[in-house]
């Protein structure tokens, strides 16, 4: 079996282990059990035509006395790109409009109040070639390209907020970004988020397209809750999740494009962390397929040029504050998973657990402020 | 199948999934694969005869041409409290030092240069009772007690370096901390580190007994690496491991006490994010067995007054930097784990991923000294 055969680890599971060693396997890969989440039949049966995976789940919370429940669904969207990478530009972002927008449409019958698609969804992932041409014809305005249009319509119809990551052009400046559009379900902007960390490593230094993010950790308050948006390699950086949640994130969206052979093992890890260690929701969200590239390129790992750089193995999944987590979406297939969530968990294992007042962060704040100076002196003790 | 009595998931997979599934879900849950390390035969009967179950892996580094491996290995310890809770004191500490012993030298047989305890590795955790006494008792000088002697003559014995866990108490300002003693293979004392982060969570308020520790985030330079010890409940904050790690930690140990209904779930993310978010190697390590107490407490969950606090699940394992993991120690068992690693893993990994250089520490210090200000506001976009 190769890799990018391997459907999924749940299923792999349910389908060996028996029952009881099951549970006591789930309980501690995934924590308390999320439930399973009714959806439409009419939007199970659009999936199944469509040919995407559809799955719910639902995390609880404890009831109080004074808030009531604060039950919101997110829907996490992972697709392949629909057209060859050679494909006429446009037609290529026209076909990948039309693919979310047929599951857009059914996240809105399973009651989505908040959506997020994959990172730089509108275009293959074709920063492995280190060609500006043609991929930077990818690039739109934040602001006023065609594809923040397409999702402000979506957003209006379906009464959405949608957080769509795609190559972010300025104008202005001549600069281009990896950026998050965030829209409202009024369908108004509400902002954007740009990628904070970029890499430098395998196939990808990115900054050979654009830099480091200068929107910081901004938080953007949606009539679901408070949302942030950490894209992709934000997720290998625990102070990163730390900063959004510190501006008082809900529930923090991971949109990547990452493959199996870099980062596999560690994707089940960092975004649960980040909803561990900060009291809140992590959406960690792939793209799946292999894409192909018509000029070959070489990976810098003294291997033979070659025209992909391998499978994006999908895996999206929800983590919450408690530990637990959803199982993933399919590692081959297009997916829409619907995760109803309390958000009133979140303030609730706060108050359990406390990290943020046991954090002792003002000691943090002296030390970081010493360690990034270039003549630091660590503190280490010798015999 | 209560959660007390099972085993082990890896043991789980490994009975049931078929070869083929076998090796993708371990691909996807633990990394590359650990190589089993071949244990000297009389290591192996000795754990026999000392019921205590003995696992040694390996995790390999790239060969340099600059620079020869530096391959070390070190040893895991994790156990039951020997004699009840009631038992004499002093009998309690010197039955748990014939126990230690008796594992120690099976290490020794292994090859082990670091060896590291479970979190005051002396003593029933008894902080779940909130009695003073007789558990204070229990407290020693880090510098002159009993057990750093004994640990002591252990080191010079078998030139290794160990980390010893302990309540310690602090005559010249009558003050308790939960300390790690750190013992060169010389026999000598190289420090000590105290726990950074206190629980003030369901059985444990560890504040009744000890505060927050004033040692910050000390490394060890030993003979055979860069150590530093992250005491059980720092390992929630990823603050403490990056400090430790900014301070040149090369082995991150976490000797901890932790039960499942807590935990468990957390405790294959949590060290591993570190050993991933850090370049290094993290150890964690967790106690075993039910402790009962003659007094009965509460535990602040409107639940009756009970005698014990539940099943430490033991587990305690390896995290590379690469994102691989070492299978775990028993649930149920004594074990004791070694693990021989080439800490040149640790600057391939880092040549790598560059976690360190796309981190963006400096803007990260300005924004954390504004955060921890109690006029802080948060950078939240409203409609």
């Amino acid at each position: 079996m190769s890799a990018c055969e391997f459907e999924s680890l749940e299923k792999s599971l349910e389908s060996h282990l028996p029952e009881a060693e099951l549970v006591e396997v789930k309980r501690i890969l995934f924590g308390k059990e999320t439930k399973k989440l009714d959806l439409p039949a009419c939007a199970v049966e659009a999936a199944s035509e469509r040919d995407f995976e559809l799955k719910g789940y639902k995390f609880d919370a404890a009831q109080e006395q004074l808030r009531p429940p604060r039950n919101i669904r997110v829907g996490l969207i992972q697709h392949h790109i629909v057209l060859p990478t050679d494909a006429p530009i446009l037609d290529q972002i026209s076909a990948m409009h039309s693919r979310i927008g047929e599951m857009v449409e059914v996240a809105a019958t399973c009651g989505v109040n908040i959506v997020c698609f994959q990172e730089t969804w509108t275009m293959p992932f074709a920063f492995c070639t280190r060609e500006k041409e043609p991929w930077t014809e990818f690039a739109e305005s934040a602001e006023e390209g065609n594809t923040t249009r397409f999702c402000q319509e979506l957003a209006k119809k379906y009464n959405m907020v949608i957080v769509s990551p795609i190559l972010e052009r300025e104008e202005l400046h001549g600069t281009l970004w990896n950026t998050a559009v965030v829209i409202s379900n009024s369908g108004n902007m509400l902002g954007k988020s740009r990628k904070n960390h970029i890499p430098r490593i395998g196939d990808f230094n990115e900054s050979t397209y654009y830099m480091e993010g200068n929107t910081g950790h901004t938080v953007f308050q949606t009539q679901f809750g408070k949302i942030a948006v950490n894209i992709c390699y934000g997720r290998h950086h625990p102070l990163n999740w730390f900063m959004y949640s510190m501006n008082g994130a809900e529930i923090i969206f991971n949109p990547s494009a990452t493959v199996g052979a870099l980062s596999e093992p560690m994707w089940p890890i960092e975004a649960r962390n980040a909803a561990i260690a900060n009291h809140c929701f992590t959406c960690a969200i792939n793209r799946v397929g292999t894409e192909h590239f018509k000029s070959e390129f070489t990976s810098g790992d003294g291997k033979k040029a070659h025209h992909d750089f391998g499978h994006f193995y999908g895996s999206s999944y929800v983590a919450a504050p408690d530990g637990s987590r959803t199982p993933g979406l399919s590692r081959t297939r297009d997916g829409l998973l619907v995760v109803e969530m309390d958000l009133n968990l979140n303030r609730q294992i706060s108050d359990k657990w406390s990290f943020k007042m046991t954090g002792r962060y003002a000691e943090y704040a002296e030390e970081l402020a010493k360690v990034v100076q270039h003549d630091f002196k660590p503190k280490i003790v010798k015999e």
